[in-house]
């Protein structure tokens, strides 16, 4: 998606370990009218799969899954983290490890808001190693549902764990794969 | 809002300590088309007010303020909570106390998001004590911005926080207010 390769490009900031900060429209300030854009676009690239159910996790994924869904007209289910066990009701739980933080954490979604019948479509901000994708792959698979593909705003195609789910056989269309970026704020894309 | 009314009668569950549980539309699973209609129902409440911007809290407050944002075509900043001081950065904080976890944390966001000149309407997804509310007005009070109003789906009026804005001259408009709830789920609504 041209436009936001050009808004990552003028907006997005380069820090060291590899971070690209896109605070000022996708995960702090939120432009409401480009998100929906690219929820369009999501959309678009899933619309013949006939997702029933989109799947996301708290927090900075919710604005972009929440615009696919109004835009594929079908309801939003977002995970939630936690760092303790202790957890009550009827709950399909994973464990999902954190580069960033080096630690684990728990990622939990109430059984009775997905059904084995559902075609679910993950969608969140970034895709970097992919962890918490194949974790909330895992809470889909736990469901008996079907996931159809997922979709980020932004992959960092040089930490691989898109590819690695293409490799697996899963649609993944990310809106913008960066492939390269260094410390003076250069950034190049995949062709897509 | 009529129509939200009867949802939370119909979906809605009232657990001990007044908890009014709406997971299956507004805050685990998000019924992505009836938030939206929420969102349009906000823009209209507050459209003669020229908000600029809106703000709200992480996590469940994100989509019905997206969908507000969307309808008004303006920007969202969402705040953060964090257990720890131990923050960087350019930041507007306060401490915002929890009476359903007995704890204090602080709110966050950054000073670049948020203008003097900005108009801004906080969103939430509930509205009880009033106390995450206050703590967003302080942060707008520190940008030296105006607060033009604030918008909860659910107000809890047995809870007083809303009115007690109202009192000081605050626009508070809710789409539903529980006037009363019961452990065998009777919920009634105040008339608006």
């Amino acid at each position: 998606m041209r436009a936001l390769e050009e808004k990552i490009v003028k907006e997005g900031k380069v820090l060291p370990g590899h971070i690209l900060k896109v605070n000022s429209f996708l995960n702090h300030r939120i432009d409401a009218a480009f998100v929906m854009e690219m929820g369009e676009e999501i959309a678009r690239l899933f619309y013949e799969d006939k997702p029933s159910l989109i799947f996301t996790i708290e927090t900075s994924g919710i604005p972009i899954a929440f615009a696919a869904a109004v835009k594929l007209n079908i309801p939003l289910v977002f995970a939630k983290k936690h760092k303790s066990g202790n957890l009550s009701g009827d709950l399909y739980k994973t464990t999902v490890h954190s580069y960033t933080h080096g630690t684990d954490y728990t990622v939990v979604a109430e059984k009775q808001f997905i059904n084995s019948t559902d075609r679910v479509l993950i969608v969140d901000d970034f895709l970097a190693n992919g962890k918490a994708l194949e974790g909330l792959i895992d809470i889909v698979n736990q469901a008996g549902a079907t996931v159809v593909g997922a979709s980020a705003a932004i992959e960092k195609g040089f930490q691989h764990g898109g590819d690695s789910l293409r490799e697996k056989g899963y649609k993944v269309r990310s809106l913008a794969i960066v492939e390269s970026m260094d410390d003076s704020g250069n950034i190049t894309f995949r062709e897509q």
